[in-house]
């Protein structure tokens, strides 16, 4: 048990480092920088979340005092983001850009884009990612743009195949797109892993409204196991 | 030929209602209202576009020349983005959040997000789109988020079904995930109707390399006509 929990925190880690913001819980921040610490953790409620985002939040929070099921955190760099378009220097725009490189879903202000939280489950080999989707991610008028379903579906069942399978690349990602998204509602994304041959882990997962009363999507995916040693020669 | 000219506007007309954005050339905007006339072409080139971009619009812009090709504008509105997140109000928030809607392809500064244009051809039924994404669209550092390349893929695709197909929704996403791609790289997505069958269309594309030497990504769609006068009783 303790082997797999440590086991369980390496992965975390390194998730972390990969998706560029995912952090241990606070109590395991400790041995982090101290600029890391004063981050802001995204995955707690703000003042732009709506009723049914904050009821599922407490609902999963209650599921976590046992600790069958545990809050993934995920934080945003209070960077400065004063960018300086009118530059005319090719190399120094680029350099600018890169300084300014961030995680996608973390990348929009509170209430304006991806808002989320997301939990797992050792026992069940599950995620669920409470989301819900901002002004800024419009598709058709008053939806969600079907890339932004698929960027939360992505971060979803990725990071299922990181916590239970290790570290990982997306190599397939198949949805079905059954009903569209309103703007600003809540949605619940649900994942499992369904099994893990060899090098590859086969995760799904479905889309539904906050009431589970709304099918709105399905996917299936596959991700590659990445043998770290040799990416790192 | 004049009625299958009619067509495509007025499938164009409807694809920037639907999107968001996009607009017919500039010569048919006279029809539009000044307000959306002011608003800014971002499928222009900027002081950001890195010079493969800069290089393969060129390219594309001289195929425009004898009307084989056309390039599609895109447009995003010159709103107030001063959002004020310390509102207590849940009903307040939320009509502020909905007045903020922006197409999500269209929704960050210059330089930081999606930098892209789209050209289309009708003789060959295909639409291809010059991208580069920016520094808030990381996944892994140093590359593009898996939902970021989803995103300008069902974009493309979308794109090249509602011009050729009429009015549709995306049913189904699949995609093949073969390599990473560098952040702040521009890349080519190249999409093609491969039928129609009823209301169904289908469309395939590729994510390549500037040089056209790497093959990232490989995409299968498809789209559902919509009837718009069942849709609107």
């Amino acid at each position: 048990m303790f082997a797999g929990c440590c086991a369980l925190r390496l992965r975390m880690r390194i998730l972390g480092a990969l998706r560029g913001g995912a952090r241990l819980k606070d109590a395991q921040q400790r041995s982090f920088s101290s600029a890391q610490v004063s981050q802001k953790d995204c995955s707690l409620p703000n003042n732009c979340w709506n009723q049914d985002l904050k009821r599922l939040f407490e609902q999963f929070m209650k599921k976590c005092e046992d600790g069958s099921w545990e809050r993934i955190p995920s934080y945003k760099p209070q960077q400065d983001q004063d960018y300086k378009t009118h530059l005319l220097d090719a190399k120094k725009i680029k350099e600018e850009q890169m300084s300014l490189a961030r995680l996608f879903t973390r990348s929009l202000e509170d209430g304006l884009g991806f808002e989320y939280v997301m939990f797992y489950t050792e026992a069940e080999k599950r995620t669920v990612c409470l989301f819900q989707g901002g002004p800024f991610l419009q598709g058709g008028p008053g939806f969600l743009h079907g890339g932004a379903i698929a960027t939360m579906i992505d971060g979803t069942v990725g990071t299922a195949a990181l916590i239970f399978g290790g570290i990982v690349m997306t190599a397939n990602l198949n949805i079905n797109y059954k009903k569209p998204i309103p703007l600003l509602s809540t949605v619940i994304i649900n994942s499992q892993v369904d099994k893990i041959e060899g090098r590859k882990v086969y995760v799904s997962c479905t889309v539904q409204s906050a009431d589970e009363k709304t099918l709105y999507t399905e996917a299936t995916s596959l991700f590659i196991k990445l043998d770290l040693d040799k990416s790192l020669q």
